[in-house]
């Protein structure tokens, strides 16, 4: 019996007649056959609501305090799911993360999964159990309750197909992974394949659809993903190793990223101290750098350049003035990125796409590289108007 | 250092602002150098909730994940407390019903406590924590959470107490016990003091301040138990065991419960067998039975009286035809019932309280004796008279 985990995000059983809805699509998946342990979220605003009162409590609410409160909303739903299921005649059983093995960090509010015990779910699925595990959520070495922060559920997911050899799908309410977000394109095309490679790019680079985590376990795992919208009558994306891949994409994705700052630091001249000193207090004070570059100017001058988030500006600015850096800000800048898997076994794709920036008569103020990816910073102005262009060029 | 388990009930909890309340009082009390445990229940009416989202779902929800359900409603209460003393500048934190030992058998939503593994409790309160336990709740040997029922958070607490050698507290809506309900009878008194077994006589016999169940395991472990009002500014009611009981009284208490049912039974002459047939129904039925009663007519015939809920009038009397008996029903009758410790040295109570109803013309139909309490079963018409009529001869 092959095992398969379903996850479920929150606005999908944000009601019971939407835990009604999965749990029909989980129960069409049981009778194929398959092995079926299911993933799920809190309901819809709950994990807010939690928020809310402990905010009404205090500022600063400790972290294992936190993680105990934010696992009840997944507890709830796990045991209505398997409610429902067991109402429609189905064998379901709820499991907690620490009951389903999910053996964490003692991180609070952002724990690593360690291990996955998995006798007990593992005799539960053999049985012919449905389990329905709350996602997001472990246990520590001190027996504490602990959750995975950002992405939890999905790494969940994953990490418990893994442990199971089994394949992983996320439901969620996106058809699958598109060429171009469909906002920005609405002709974009949804991909039938991807790899994990591409898929950890288009995450880090910007897409919403997944977390990086979970695709990085997934991909160090080789559990095959799925991603598709949570009424199940829509094929979604499926996300494997590049080996699996039939048909290997040129070019297959363009992301874009929206409030983005540019800026532009003096360097003291061929010494990198004082630049790297600022990095430091930058990455304490949380502000997330991204694209950083150093050259020389005609002068011999040393210009450092990164990118970060308008969201950070203030505090980007304090640290500048407070290490006496001379410097400039470029406001109102997006990032592109061109993504595909096989970029590197092409040429032409950087020289292809310059020439777009150059028909579009669009400039660039950075560009930057990786094995499967090129990315550019320009005005947000000219951002869609340059997505499209270049997902013309490409034929997405 | 003293240990002292302080238990608060859902009313006391139901918003953050009442928590704050709570967690000034449960502050008060450590600055006195006590270590404290402190028990919850689930903020206000979010029991109710939970039931109602299952209810959506299924009729019969599987107890198993009703107990998962239910006892997240414990968990919010315990890590919004623990944060909120916390906040005021006290070492705190929670622990669900399994982190702080409760060991319990695998009957879900009825489970009985087995034993407490107080190691980490113990720890936390040697170090200084307030520690917040989840009640009413605890782990099975399967590693699933149960339930304890009905009055849980009550038997947590003192079952915490006892494992702590320490006495426990509990916080409720009402000022103490009274001699007589202050709704019956306005001029009633709180009783200062009380023995477990005079306590645990009136929760059996109607009155709701504190259920038997808890009582019980306080009076098996020699726990002190104090019930008092959540403001903690009005002393409450000690119970004790009898050895401490400076002042013996006579009579202590005079309960009162509506909505009863008196049935009369026609049994075959000389032979029980019929009439216990008629008990095990009534039993497996779920029917609640309460004074039991036989004797012989002029005629010979032996005669079986037993009361019973209104509430189960229906099921009593399907099992009453099937069984081809010969019965009648007293509808609309009350249990009055006088209770005091010291009953058993005094002569006279029993006739005493017979002159009361001769003077009041009323007349009972029934009377049952314990050790240390009578009941009496009258018109639910005659009921608040004879109550106010036995207080006074008493004294209460």
């Amino acid at each position: 019996m092959n095992r398969i985990v379903m996850k479920f995000g929150g606005s999908s059983v944000a009601t019971t007649d939407k835990i009604k809805d999965v749990a029909r699509l989980i129960a069409k998946k049981r009778d194929m056959g398959h092995g079926v342990v299911v993933v799920v979220s809190a309901m819809g605003k709950t994990t807010n609501g939690l928020i809310e009162l402990a905010n009404q409590l205090t500022a600063e609410p400790s972290p294992r305090e936190m993680d105990l409160l934010l696992s009840t909303g997944e507890m709830v739903s796990v045991s209505l799911l398997a409610m429902c299921l067991q109402e429609m005649g189905y064998k379901a059983m709820s499991m907690t993360g620490f009951q389903a093995g999910m053996r964490t960090s003692a991180q609070h509010m952002k724990a690593r999964i360690d291990r996955v015990e998995k006798e007990r779910l593992e005799n539960a699925v053999r049985n012919g159990y449905i389990v329905c595990v709350a996602g997001f959520q472990g246990m520590d070495e001190n027996g504490d309750i602990t959750t995975l922060g950002r992405g939890g559920s999905d790494t969940s997911a994953v990490a418990l197909a893994a442990a199971l050899d089994g394949s992983c799908e996320i439901y969620t309410d996106v058809k699958g992974i598109y060429t171009v977000d469909p906002r920005v394109r609405p002709s974009a095309r949804k991909l039938d394949r991807l790899s994990y490679q591409e898929t950890m790019e288009m995450a880090n680079l910007g897409a919403k659809v997944i977390e990086p985590r979970s695709v990085e376990l997934a991909w160090k795992y080789n559990v095959p993903l799925y991603i598709a919208l949570n009424t199940g009558d829509v094929p979604g994306t499926r996300i494997l190793g590049e080996e699996y891949l039939v048909e290997k994409n040129t070019i297959t994705n363009i992301s874009k990223v929206d409030g983005v700052l540019l800026v532009s630091m003096k360097g003291n001249n061929g010494n990198g101290k004082k630049v790297t000193e600022c990095f430091l207090k930058l990455a304490q004070a949380n502000a997330n750098l991204d694209i950083i570059s150093h050259s020389i100017d005609a002068q011999g001058v040393g210009i450092t350049s990164f990118t970060g988030l308008s969201s950070d500006q203030h505090a980007i600015e304090r640290i500048l003035e407070e290490m006496g850096m001379e410097y400039r800000f470029t406001e109102n800048v997006s990032k592109v990125s061109i993504i595909g898997n096989a970029m590197r076994n092409q040429v032409g794709v950087a020289a292809k796409a310059f020439e777009v920036f150059v028909n579009q008569e669009v400039t660039f103020y950075e560009v930057s590289t990786s094995e499967i990816s090129i990315s550019y910073v320009v005005d947000t102005q000219d951002a869609i108007k340059i997505v499209n262009a270049l997902a013309d060029e490409f034929g997405l």
